[in-house]
């Protein structure tokens, strides 16, 4: 395909994006505004790389008029949270909103994945305007802790460089590291109601 | 009204803000993606200031429990174009959208104003979305060229200087500089062929 | 040569915009801070692309590895003021500063280019960082009012489509066009005290 | 002190971070553009509270007018790193520059606080351009690994509710997540080779 022809497939999933990256971190100042505890902590958002999309495809036998419908993680959104338990809530927080609609949700944080990926995933319809009318697209939502985030980023550059060929060795400290933050994640949530009363007086504080 | 409270009525109003200046933004990327030629040329955005909304409040008899009904320009959007040819190019693109509705136009263009204001005014509904469920807002939509532009920020120095009593040798300048701009945006007009055929193949060159 | 060297021969023009960027839009803050008008409107810049610095080196017989010392605008920063007047402010506020050295100056204000182009050029010594050390860089900075870099805007891409055969009826409409705009610059220039007045209490009241 | 001479007082140092966080930021594109592995993951900034001035100010009896002169960190800037190794590159690429000077280090990674707090800090001197000249301010600079800011921020909050009394359980949770991410940060430094070399070559592909 054409770079040209690329440019206008992905045009409408960049702003897809950059539309939901405002809703999600308007969603952190809506809290603070109203002297609630934010479950979101930070925002991230991309488009998946032309050589991914290909890539994936290949993998998958996903002919090339099929991919906007088939794969479904050309937008992505990354929202990241301090607390397991903050994940649930920003779940529902999407549940509640009327401008997306939930296809479909996979909870690889009670199924952890067998390499120690641990993740929400949420894919959902969202519908943006183009110069030729509207148009309905799919975005995948990852939520995530921080120390979630952290293993996962690692874990994606290993992945990549070793492919299916990863050394036992490797994959054995990674999974080493996958049960040092769920160790984490649980030491934290311990403290958790004393750190949110902490952020809110925080927040409280750092208004006036 | 105290301070949280405005910023709890506020809130809504910067999250339109934010997504309308990312839409419009974003259809200027659009057209180029395209190679079309864009009748946007910049976007910007703001939130009504709270000395602002006030002041108008208090002038117009305004209660403060109808504040969001009865001022309509609290969240405002200004679109720039190049061209006054280009302003009736972007009102069709705003009634074709389905994310916001039309609630009133104003032609400021071919009925100038007495000051000799000149520019497009659409007051729309846009919803958005808060913690407590959607929320349907007006939105102001200004839209002008460069030079009217231009003409208005100067203009509104200066009536927020003088209020009412603007000095007679101050007002007649500012008539003569509205003459010397429609003048200036008739001569552009002329060449706005060229110009729009210009700016398309130095689009499409800038893409390669 | 490869888009690697390409890469990293232009990243030190990168940072060296972006930090002028911060440090020209940070003037206008702090004048504001201060209760001063800004002789600054505003501020952008950019690296020229790759292909325009190809042109521009074939155009005047520049070896390749002369790029560097003989095209002199690869970073370039523009500033747009209100005011005729305030372009010299800028200059002054330049050449007091020491974290910037003044090569060479064109006043193309005062001396208008035949085809009607007006704007102030500097060329500034900058140095930054790279992990090789210091690197000294040049800088075009370009300070002209809102209603040149109109002209101007207008006027290269109609130079761009043309080149060196712009027909004569366009040519006499751009110039009747600079006549125009000339006319409104003077005719801003008479109120100037009156606005900048009008400007700095609508600041300071917006401060409030 | 009025709120108008805080902001003068403060203005240079939102520029000081505005600076450097665009110098860190731009450290990290330029090891990416040299296919190198970039000891930096993400770079903050930000310029204390006045109302967090005045505390400290008030703890360690400091006369107003020495503020600038005794609280180190007005300007702070906050360098994440992915692994403890990458800490001592930053320090030595910090060491190396010559747009600021070292004027203090403390090493808390060697010698953690009682706390459990670890990073790397320095005191930097940086100047900037004012309208009344140049100004010479000091910047802190902290440098720690995600884990270790993980943990910070935990920590940050709850000094914040509780100042000096924290309750002893949740004293001692802190304590075991130090001790879990201490862990984290070794399991993952055993990998690190193996990581630089996938994300180097994760950065290459993508830049193709």
């Amino acid at each position: 395909m054409e770079i040209q022809l690329w440019r206008e497939i992905l045009n409408p999933y960049e702003l897809a994006v950059e539309e939901l990256t405002v809703k999600f971190d308007h969603l952190v100042r809506e809290h603070k505004a109203s002297g609630l505890y934010s479950p979101i902590e930070q925002v991230d958002g991309r488009v998946k790389a032309i050589s991914s999309i290909l890539e994936k495809a290949q993998k998958k036998h996903i002919p090339l008029d099929e991919i906007e419908e088939k794969i479904e993680d050309i937008a992505g959104i990354r929202i990241i949270c301090q607390f397991v338990e903050d994940i649930n809530k920003v779940v529902e927080l999407i549940k509640q909103r009327n401008d997306m609609e939930v296809k479909s949700e996979k909870d690889y944080i009670t199924n952890m994945k067998s390499s120690g990926y641990r993740s929400y995933h949420m894919i959902v319809y969202y519908q943006i305007q183009t110069l030729k009318g509207p148009k309905k697209l799919q975005v995948e939502i990852q939520i995530r802790t921080l120390a979630m985030n952290f293993w996962a980023t690692i874990e994606h550059s290993l992945q990549y460089k070793y492919k299916k060929n990863m050394p036992e060795h490797i994959r054995s400290r990674l999974t080493g590291a996958a049960d040092a933050i769920i160790l984490l994640d649980k030491e934290m949530s311990l403290v958790r109601n004393e750190i949110m009363d902490a952020q809110n007086s925080f927040q409280i504080k750092a208004n006036i």
